[in-house]
C-alpha cells in the first residue's frame, strides 16, 4: 500500500507493506482521514505514536470500507462503511483498526465528513460529558471554536439543550458557528463577557485560559483539550475555591484500545442518531488527496480555517 | 449571651444580644465549638463573614443542646444535643442554626469532639466524595495530613475502602495517622514517593502542590481545600492532559444554607454511623475555654497540632 510518512520532518507518499488484521481487528480500505493538530506536533518531532501504532505513518481518525476482518470480529463485515478513532497509521490506503474503536458511518454522511468525524466528536463528547458533566440548560464556552473539535463541542451542546457560546478570532468563522447552534459567536474578548460559565472547553491554552478563569460559575468545570498557544498558566487556587470550580486536561491519544472503545461507545450511541438526522454534521475546511499530504498540513498550520482538513484517498 | 468577638483584629469575650431562632432554626447552648484556619483569616480581616452571619463572631462549626425551636422546625426538638455546620457565630453562648445543617450527636462522642466534627468531617467528605468521586481500592494521599480536615480525610478515605497515605511535616503525628487507618505516614517527600496517586486532598497549598502533581496516576483528581502555604502555582496544561487529571477547589462557608445542607445531609447518611460504631473520632490537639480564646488562637496559629483545637463553653 502507499501511505502518508513522515522521517525526519519530511512528508512523504511512500510504499509501504500492507497491514495485517489481527484477531478482532477490520483492515479497511481508507476513503478520508482527518487531519489534526497531533500530525502537525508529530511530524516536529513533539508526539510520538504510542506502542503498536506505525511509529511513521501520521492519522488518528479514518474512514472507509471493510476489505477484511478478523477471526473474532462480530459487530462489522466486508463492504460495511465505517469511520474509526485510532492511534496513529491512518492517512494511508489500508489500515487496521480494532473493532472496539470502529462506527458505522450514518446515512448520508459523505466520505470526507466520516474521515473527519471521529477525533473531533469523540473529543468534544468526551470534554463536555465525561470530563464537565454537562447538564441541561447550562452555559458553555468553547474556545478556538472555529476548528474541528470546537464546532463538534458547540453542536453537542445545544444538540444537549445547554447554551454554547463560540469563541473565535477568525470574525469570518462567527456567521458558521451560530448555524452550527451557537447561541452566540464572538471574538474572544467579547465571548468572555457573556459569561459566566458553567463548563468551558479551552481549546487554545495559554494566552486563553487566564480570562476564562475570571469568567466562571460557581461550580464550573474546565475542560482543556488544545494548548496551542502555550501550556503553562498561573493557577490562583484561592480563586479555583471560591468558584467550587475544576480544571481537568485529557488527550484520546494514548488511551488503550479499550478506553477509546469506551468514548467510541458513548459516541455511537448518543451521537450517531444526531448525525443521521442531519443534527450535527462535519464543517469542512478542505478536502485534499492523500498524495498532497504536505499541502494539507500547510494549510492547517496557517491557521484560520473552519471545520476540518480532511486528506482523501487516491 | 457572651461570645468571642473580633474588632480590629483583637479577640473579646463580650456580650451580645442573644439571637433569635427564625422559623426554621435552632436556638442552641453551644457546649464546643472548633477553631479552623478561617477563624485565624478572619481575625485578620481576610475572610469577613457572609451575608446574613453575624460580622463580628467567629465560629464554623459547634455542638449544643436546642434550648428553642422555629416554628417550622420538624427534625429536632428542646433538649437534643446537635452539632452544626454554621457561616459563623458559633463561638458564643448561644447560636441559631438552620435545622438543614444540623445533626445529632452520634452516641458516645464528647461534646468536644462534637463541636470539632462538622467543618473537618464535611469538608473531608465533600473533598473526597463529591470533588473527587472516591473509590473502593483508590490510592489516596492527604497532605498537611495531622490537622482537623487531614484526620478526617484519612479516616474517610480507610472507611470507604481506599488506601490513604498521610503526609505530616511534625514526625510526633504520623504514628496517630497510622492508628486513624492511613497505610502509611511519612513526611511530604517520602509521602509522595509512595504515588501515584488516585485521589489527593491538598490542604497545604503553593509548596505541596508541584510536587503532588508529579504524582498522579491518570485519571486522579486533587481536590484543593487548603493553602496555608500560597495560592498561586505554576499549571502544566500538557501534564494535566497527559495524565487525564483533574484539579479542583472549594470551600464550605461561602456555600448558601440549602447547598451546605446537602454536605451535612450527605455526612448524616454515610459518616454518622461510623462515628456512633467509633470507626472515625476527632483527635482534640487540645480543648480550651471560650473565654480564654487569645490562647487557642495562638496555639492554632503556632502550627504543629495532631487534631483539632476545640472552645468549650463556660
Amino acid at each position: 500500500m502507499r501511505a502518508v510518512t513522515i522521517s525526519d520532518g519530511e512528508l512523504a507518499w511512500a510504499t509501504r507493506p500492507d497491514p495485517v488484521p489481527g484477531d478482532t481487528e477490520l483492515l479497511v480500505a481508507v476513503r478520508a482521514a482527518g487531519l489534526n493538530a497531533a500530525d502537525l506536533l508529530q511530524r516536529r518531532g513533539r508526539y510520538p505514536a504510542p506502542p503498536g501504532v506505525p511509529a511513521d505513518i501520521p492519522g488518528l481518525e479514518l474512514a472507509g470500507e471493510v476489505v477484511a476482518t478478523g477471526a473474532r470480529v462480530s459487530r462489522f463485515a466486508p463492504g460495511d462503511a465505517v469511520m474509526a478513532l485510532v492511534g496513529g497509521g491512518a492517512q494511508a490506503e489500508l489500515a487496521v483498526v480494532d473493532e472496539r474503536v470502529a462506527m458505522p458511518v450514518p446515512d448520508g454522511m459523505g466520505w470526507a465528513e466520516a474521515g473527519g468525524f471521529p477525533e473531533a466528536f469523540c473529543t468534544a463528547h468526551d470534554a463536555l460529558f465525561r470530563q464537565c458533566g454537562l447538564q441541561l440548560g447550562e452555559r458553555v464556552l468553547v474556545t478556538g471554536a472555529a476548528g474541528g473539535v470546537g464546532t463538534a463541542a458547540v453542536q453537542l451542546a445545544a444538540a444537549a439543550g445547554a447554551r454554547p457560546v463560540a469563541s473565535a478570532r477568525n470574525p469570518a468563522a462567527h456567521g458558521i458557528l451560530l448555524e452550527l447552534g451557537a447561541a452566540s459567536a464572538a471574538e474572544p474578548g467579547d465571548a468572555l463577557g457573556e459569561g459566566p460559565f458553567d463548563v468551558v472547553v479551552e481549546l487554545v491554552g495559554a494566552s486563553s485560559l487566564p480570562g476564562v478563569l475570571g469568567a466562571l460559575a460557581t461550580g464550573a468545570r474546565v475542560a482543556v483539550v488544545g494548548v496551542g498557544t502555550g501550556a503553562r498558566i498561573e493557577l490562583d487556587l484561592l480563586a479555583l475555591m471560591a468558584r467550587r470550580a475544576a480544571v481537568s486536561g485529557a488527550t484520546l491519544r494514548a488511551r488503550s484500545v479499550d478506553e477509546k472503545g469506551a468514548v467510541v461507545a458513548a459516541v455511537t450511541r448518543s451521537v450517531l442518531p444526531l448525525a443521521a438526522a442531519g443534527r450535527v454534521r462535519v464543517p469542512l475546511a478542505a478536502t485534499v488527496g492523500m498524495d498532497a499530504a504536505p499541502d494539507a498540513y500547510e494549510q492547517f498550520a496557517a491557521g484560520g480555517k473552519i471545520g476540518k482538513i480532511v486528506l482523501v484517498g487516491p
